[in-house]
């Protein structure tokens, strides 16, 4: 029989007993399943973010896992529910984008709509579908059932806003898109748009119209307390601070405005 | 062999050790345990809020679940533990009432108290019994052990003193009993006491003298930041705001007070 | 099969996807491994912390169980990576003191340096060998994969600056090294100090010019909101509010004073 992993990433928290009844729901289909927290940590109703760290952390996962995302503020309200069927992957949770930013980074097979009640948990709430709708769906499919039995296949669904980044000339003009736990900035700049404005990285990065520097290799680069930027773990741009918080230190926030330019136009 | 899994309620966070250490001694004990986290963000010593999240979690798990609750702030001094096999589960933890809700909701077969010191890890420290009674005691029921062994049958157990709905006429007067993560009010008012005192749902819901509203099906059913009412996942009445904090908008608190009245007292 | 249990210690959080990232990729490798939390909680860049989380812990577990501890402020630098083997236990971490405080509490068999790049995730980032080398590595030691082949012998490593406790007469003086959720505060005075200077624990205990008071069995020694020493689960003295914190009401922090005397020089 299959057995792939579950991961959850939901705005649940830790504080209440959300995300350890999705578990007692999955372990009472598939008792054998290892089921992952991603993060519960998602600010509430906060579909970005939420979209963000799953399509950041789910690459680190064998095929076959099936990830559930759960940031859901239309909860009851009749937006659809997905499953999605990706080369490597089955992706699970509310169709309003949360999804979205992962099934970029992947080559979407199918969609389809949850509406086989027979895979829910019966009653069905109207307020937690993550205990009665997703669980349940995610842990039959791990356990290997029939994909085709979730519901119809659909061929639109709902994909964020998300900021886009602008190139004029050698000039790569991104936007902070998460904040992490350290105060890192992730930016939605790649290391690949970096090297193709520049061959040997020698780039300069501003936040606002303050200079951080060039692109270094790691966090030590920099003096402690200094900020820097690099590419992280994640492929993206970042600014850091070493050993501090780059938000608190340069104020940054979802939405603040990173530049990368090539270094010739700046005099050190 | 059974092979049920444990489910861990505590107020003992994670910034510390403390939960990674129950979970070394039941894995030491039954290494094919899945041990479930309900939740550790109660606060520091608060039995009440354990209790509800024990109450409302616990039956999203299958039967033969291990429910073990270590709200504790008398650990040490003398206050019994206690173990009770109810139709369903097995309940662990301090005789302090933590686990008097979940009681209140199952059939109960037996209760007996922790005293056979050969199912406790050796030495039982005087502060952290969580680690050196509960945890073991639960990875040995959790594989089949006779339930007998634990220690005597006792009759009487703590219960907490929860507060009461009062019915008058046509109106139910209930409490706000838990806040959760998403500054949502649970009351003690069940869906079932709304049934009774209208067959339509037709009812007006007030916190204090502020009148929220009908008995919506969702959080949608209002505007955004609008305060809404509903029967939430636990089957309980809440007041929650839709896309907001309930408590925070209407200053809610424990103990806060909320009534139910046939809609006819008043007018649009 | 060997199939040992691994646990995580680091200061990640559980906001973003890193914890969530690592055992991905310990599940892709060993799709059977039990991975448990010791703490995520550390504050970041706190190797302190860190260290004293993992020693306070890391017992609690089986024999075999693979211990990592990720609290990394020099990641991507060219610090060395390391893993322990002692007597019972594997270690693995940054050389850079976080494992050392776990070390000097056990038998140690071999210290290795982390140089087969064929046991690490590939491609290794800079910013984040908690996914790309220390889980991978710790997946496989928990299957029982040839110690050998992780890298070289090597015979030092980094030791923490510990604060060590000055005997002075009968008199002991200490330092508080760790402050826990509750507001306890644990000191660097073993239980085994204690007996050496009075075989009746007949002592008086001080933070900085305030007496606590003698060593309690327990927290409700004392009364409700006053403080009391002990000897806490990690078999080192603590300093404890009955009901409350020690850290906010003696204003305690990590390097307060703690002082214990032999009671005759007291009146009462």
């Amino acid at each position: 029989m299959q057995m792939n992993a579950i991961t959850l990433t939901t705005d649940f928290g830790l504080s209440d007993w959300f995300v350890g009844a999705l578990k007692g729901v999955i372990h009472g289909i598939n008792p054998r399943a290892t089921v992952i927290d991603l993060t519960h940590g998602i600010p509430p109703g906060d579909v970005e973010a939420g979209a963000f760290a799953l399509a950041a952390g789910f690459r680190a996962f064998p095929r076959g896992t099936v990830h559930v995302a759960v940031v859901d503020p239309g909860v009851g309200s009749g937006r659809p529910a997905i499953a999605v069927r990706t080369r490597d992957y089955f992706l699970v949770g509310p169709d309003n984008g949360v999804l979205s930013l992962a099934m970029a980074r992947e080559r979407v097979v199918e969609i389809r709509r949850l509406e086989n009640r027979r895979m829910f948990r019966a009653p069905v709430s109207r307020t937690f579908h993550g205990r009665d709708i997703f669980a349940p769906v995610a842990a039959r499919l791990s356990m290997g059932r029939d994909w085709t039995m979730v519901g119809p296949v659909v061929t639109s669904f709902q994909r964020l806003d998300w900021p886009t980044v602008e190139r004029r000339g050698a000039g790569l003009f991104g936007t902070v898109v998460y904040l992490d736990r350290f105060g890192k900035a992730i930016t939605n700049i790649s290391g690949q748009m970096l090297a193709e404005i520049s061959s040997d990285a020698a780039v300069e990065v501003c936040v606002g119209r303050r200079r951080v520097g060039v692109v270094a290799e790691c966090y030590q680069a920099v003096a402690a307390g200094k900020p820097v930027a690099l590419i992280g773990s994640t492929g993206f741009l970042e600014v850091a601070v070493n050993g501090g918080s780059a938000a608190s230190l340069l104020r940054l926030q979802r939405g603040s405005r990173v530049s990368v330019r090539t270094r010739k136009r700046f005099t050190r």
